[in-house]
């Protein structure tokens, strides 16, 4: 699935504040399509101040009568909730939002994640409609995240797996890596590092860019420093 | 580390609404030190209001004058942006809220993750003292989100981590990383590198470490080797 087969849904939203956080949350993460089921609330001004730079999500809202209409044009619904303790239930059984991740960037279609109101999430009813259903994992002591706040960590983690593919940054070559390390080997040797000192060294310096990622310009920037330390 | 040992620091935030926010996404996560740089607005109703049931945290939160105080108490501070595009600087060499959390979670110690205010973010000299810096991937569109909802996403990340690992090695002080560090400037000095190089030399070096999450034992590795070059 690409981003744009992805639909947030909002179920009965009671606050104006979530639509613009939810509008430009959406935006961050390069969401396209948000629904609103029976809304409390207007999609006003408070809404646009806060979605910032993702106002045009609002402009484009659509306003769905019923649930019903919106799962009919989907292929996978995704119900959330944060009360996952108590009592299990059949129609419980949670995903984490990595996993939905990688479940909605591994498939092809449509799918709907839908966060219920601030007040009571989405009811029960409404989660045995649902194909599957995630939850975000969170202290025990305090579980429910405010909604737009949810809806940010749930589209982070859609976001990270459906970019996931691409490379982000560019790693030095194993060649800058090794030219560096000999150019240090022979500074210590120059100043007399006990062999077993400079082995030690070495290695360290190796570890550190290989867990860093180390790319090719910081590589670059410490072998300028170090050929100049040898050749003086 | 645990949860407890990560402080969550936000520098001259503006607007209450987001103390609040902050504290129950913290309260969500499990985390428990909140600290405020040079505020900008008070810890009051409105803050209250929204932190829900994360209110205790505004009633121990704590406010410190300088960044200085609060980065002497610990071991690595993360600073965190949201404007990575544009021209590359050698010392933003980013890491993802899940390599960070992979990074505090197998470390001991305590760290503070810094968020700068809503407007600016946390400027090029902060990020400078930082010993590493984290990123949320998000659209090259709009990639700024909301300072709350950056916190949860960090937060989430870090959680995730520290519950599913326990922690293998020990981390360096800042302190050892500083002796290091004021040891390369002093050879690099020594064998007159010219100042923006051996500054940039010495921020790379600050950012593996930082980054690779280097430990006691390996900073003294290196700092032998140093100590060694300089008393030559």
């Amino acid at each position: 699935m690409e981003l744009r087969d992805v639909l947030v849904v909002l179920v009965e939203p009671l606050y104006e504040i979530n639509l613009g956080y939810v509008a430009r949350a959406m935006k961050n993460f390069g969401f396209t399509e948000l629904v609103l089921v029976d809304p409390k609330c207007t999609v006003g001004d408070e809404a646009r101040k806060y979605a910032m730079h993702g106002r045009d999500l609002l402009e484009r809202v659509r306003i769905a009568d019923s649930l019903t209409d919106v799962l009919r044009e989907v292929d996978l619904a995704v119900g959330t909730t944060g009360k996952t303790g108590g009592r299990r239930c059949y129609h419980r059984k949670y995903v984490t939002p990595e996993e939905l991740g990688e479940l909605l960037a591994e498939t092809e279609g449509r799918a709907a994640i839908l966060f219920g109101r601030e007040d009571i999430g989405l009811t029960n009813e409404i989660l045995r409609r649902c194909d599957l259903v995630a939850t975000i994992p969170a202290s025990e002591e305090y579980p429910v995240l405010n909604l737009s706040h949810a809806v940010a960590v749930v589209l982070y983690e859609v976001y990270k797996a459906i970019k996931k593919k691409k490379p982000e940054r560019r790693l030095s070559s194993k060649e800058d890596r090794e030219r560096l390390l000999e150019c240090f080997d022979e500074v210590m040797r120059r100043f007399a590092i006990p062999p077993h000192r400079a082995e030690k060294a070495k290695l360290v310096l190796r570890r550190l860019m290989g867990r860093a990622g180390a790319t090719k310009e910081e590589v670059s920037a410490l072998l300028y420093v170090l050929r100049r330390i040898s050749r003086s």
